[in-house]
């Protein structure tokens, strides 16, 4: 089960293995694995083709980011769909990542709201992207808690880590901060969360063709794989703009 | 009994099973079912009835709401009477649900509530919709907090999941944001419910003549099925301005 | 046990079966029953009689609550004395309370304690009333956090409601909302606690005639029953200039 | 032990057996009864006794107060001295303690302390008073949060009161309340400590020439009973101006 | 264990037994006594000399204060010296130790600190001083919360006690107070601490001339007595403004 | 284990053995010891020899900081690298560090943060400084709440220690305080950490010259030995101005 774990973890673009992990994966080995045979309506793989659709396209045009390996409206656990990337070796190998990684992360998890969002409106985003909203929340904390990523908070880990995942809790901080301090975090990582939203929205409605086609794609066959994803990108007029 | 749990929450429209569907099951198997022969006055009988009547006729008027299977005044567990909604295969499989939905999903829990209200005035509204406000507290929280649908808060989870069901611990949030976030919370906690109230007092108030008749069925026969329901509502003039 | 802790709360009109309802029914499994020898100075049950007779009189002259069944100043456990009401079998049937109803019980509550100050004044009310305080607070507590009986705190439950009887741990609710939303529920708890307090000393006020004559019923034969505070009642001139 | 713990309790005129009992019914069948033959110099001896003879002074000068029993400054636990109170049986069997009662007890509790800075001024009174203040702030507490004794904050209870002695958990509260009633309790408990402080000086201000009287009997015979002491206030000029 | 706690209770001349004395005798058995032969250089012992020197030096001028017993820079456990004091046989029997001694307690156990900063100013300070400075922050928020010496809280236990050493619980204080009297707290601790500093301080300043000169003999011999302390002291002219 | 966490405990200048040494022990024991065949990319190797570069550098230009024994970007655990210091044998069996060496300490930890900063601009910086960042908010905060070294908070232990290790819980410190001394200590270990971090800037920013040279002699040979890092020093000309 820490096997399985480690491989969600890995999965996730996560540099350790926390009781999120080790908890899906406890639900993977009770729940049992994917659900082909679940069907769902038009309407629904619509919706989920656009969600991923939004997470692979702002992952493929973030400078720098992991490559898309495959994106899938397969059904699997709670989940509605999937998309992987291919985790630089060399990532994977030193365990460092860079704030601009982080920030593309932000902006890749939320890329799946968004699709929704430009696509049926406001009102009728869904519950689905709830896990996303969480590793947002996770990595922007972790960037002002734990990796002195933000200039009003300054280079100093904020919270005492506590706890052995091995020893069965999880690494989990303790707070020992003020208040006000609390509430400068909070602020902190709303800002991180803001900018990566509107650097994700901005690339998604420039490259709102390619969404389309993409989310198309996915509704035809299922499943676009790396090579499918490129020659969909070399074919069509890439906005960059975002990054400029 | 965690059979019995998965069932609870699939009645009451819930993405996962939580420690209240667990509790509730337990409740049941210890208390057992329905209490077809508790006798109840008929000024009781009628409040329940207007009550069950208030969530079947908001449910069934809300725009693209999960259809009402049943409604019944006969008491089971603690509750007066109870209104069955059919979850849309669409819904269930995907275990997606759009803002709107949970937006009409808490105007439906406060149903029950305003009907009282309307019928027999403040004073006389009674502690029988105690789940129902526990229900909107979690729906309209979680719209916040965890599906990222409060402008005010952004797209971003606030406070950390922990534990796993499976562990025997509840699904919980750690709270790890500071009190001025947790003071924003709450006010847009309270905003979605007051939109949600509004939304269902017009619908109410508007279709008056409805709620009567339905409520005359109630405690005429008990029991009002979705065909009985549909043609109470086919020969009645049904205002929908409430939505426009 | 659990039977006793169910009597208990039968007893006392609750909705369900709290701790308190289990400490007490262990209380007396371990403490023993009524202590019909304790002998009392004259003086500590004149007191006990004019506070009894305090709730009876607020109890029987409160619109729509329940009758009184029995009035007594034999002590019992750590109670002094006790009046026993019948609850209807309506309410106690469909579980269901009205607002009404919950401000008339905090109002019966209170009954005790402003008894004691009408009679010796504010200097020998004593430490007799603590479990009708605390059943004050539980009462407007909950209409404010889960019945949805506060217009400032809306249609909402506020807390998560945790645990589960059967599992040993009291039903508490976890506290999830912000210091300013405590501070909003104090004061409106604060506010219902006055409403009853007024109401109930305007009562004890008006028909003082009839609470002499009451508490001087109780010294003289230590038990008073429905019938003969039916009497008392009959054959004087009772105010109920406030409930108009 | 629980049995220890009783009688401590009723030595200390509570109402209830509280941890602090059972915790020094174990220290006690732990460390063993009295120390008669502790040595202590003459200087400490004295300082004892003033204290002692605070306790007692007041609690005999105080209207309507337990009677005094005996007086000693033979040490024992970490007691240098004791002083018992009958309490009245009307008490004991009631359980019923008045608002005066209560106000009188924290006067008698601080007597103690105030003897030991009128005779040797504030920097030489000594940690020998920290039960009597935790007993001070007990009973202050119980007061405001249990017994509605106070203006500020009404008849109801505050925090809610948790756990059962007998499953071996104090019977602790649980805070439900906000920070701004927080800190109305403590300012409201200062009020009443600070009354009965200076309710407690003035006695003994007044009466100085029998408080050095008790004293010196106390250090001449260790022991000092109920009768000694009544004979040592019939044969002197009692103030009581502080009553008045 | 409990023994080595007690005797190290005793010679910390504390009033009762806490977890730390536990722990430390826990350290002692598990981490054996004293190290001899640990190697210092010059400069540490040096510097160990003047910090205990200056213990021992405010100590044995401070009026009424416990006499010096053996002062020794022979490293022990953690530390790196060691001064003994003779509790006066008053004292430990009666056990109770008045304001003016625990004032001077505190500033006995800042003389460490405040002999370095004299000698090696503010940048060499070192963590030696951990220790005293939790010992001085114990007694400084005891004499406020919980022997009612601090003129702004008054007369009263602050916290409620809890535990039972002997239940294998630390003997803690629950926290039952607001922020406010929090804050107030704090400003009385640090306002003793203040003062306690400066008297220290100036001890130290007016007999630098004898605070190098036991510094030296501490460094010459490693461990000083009682006998060689005195005759130290009687031969140098002794300042004693600080407390005039 | 112990052994382990004791080794790791001193390799990181640490004071006494915390569970964070355990826990690591834990990890290694379980992980396994360094992953010499782990490949890392040349761009991620620099990166990691400018990091280690940046510690060692200001660690060997620090007045009287413990001299480097080794630099190594050999991936070890979860670390990219590791620089290795000789604590003096002094401070070792002292067991005392001083304010002078602590502020060292933080400002040595800061130095492979700011190398990444300078080399590669504030968006390339990694999440390798984690344990960085963490020690240096150990260091800060103790400095406050255990050393008395922040003058607005005085010679005076902040937060109850807690505790013991050998029971199997960590040494942590119960917060004891309000929030208004938790502000100041933040602010505190602010100023501290902002004091450390502008001084190891100013030296990496006047000797980027050596920086730059000591990086490339790690890309080049994987490990950098006290004697090399003397010579390079040697034969370069070192500004030291930042300590003037």
């Amino acid at each position: 089960m820490l096997n399985e774990a480690a491989i969600l973890a890995a999965r996730r673009n996560l540099t350790e293995i926390s009781m999120d992990e080790i908890n899906d994966a406890i639900d993977r080995v009770l729940a049992g694995p994917e659900k082909k045979d679940r069907v769902m309506s038009e309407k629904r793989k619509e919706l989920v083709a656009y969600h991923e659709a939004g997470h692979a396209l702002v992952g493929a045009l973030m400078p720098d980011y992991d490559p898309v390996q495959k994106i899938s409206i397969i059904p699997r656990g709670r989940a509605g769909g999937l998309t992987w990337f291919t985790p630089s070796e060399d990532r994977m190998d030193s365990g460092l990542y860079s704030r601009a990684y982080l920030e593309n992360q932000m902006a890749v998890a939320l890329g799946g709201r968004i699709a929704e969002e430009l696509i049926y409106g406001e009102e009728e985003v869904t519950t689905g992207a709830s896990n996303d909203l969480q590793q947002v929340a996770n990595v922007a904390r972790q960037m002002v808690t734990r990796f002195g990523m933000s200039d009003n908070l300054g280079p100093v880990a904020l919270g005492r880590q506590q706890g052995n995942m091995f020893l069965g809790r999880d690494i989990m901080s303790e707070r020992d901060f003020s208040e006000e301090t609390a509430s400068t975090i909070d602020s902190e990582v709303r800002d991180l969360v803001d900018v990566a939203y509107n650097r994700a929205k901005t690339v998604l409605q420039e490259n709102r063709h390619i969404l389309d086609k993409l989310a198309d794609m996915l509704v035809d066959k299922e499943t676009v794989d790396a090579e499918e994803l490129q020659s969909l990108l070399a074919s069509n007029d890439v906005k960059t703009a975002a990054f400029a």
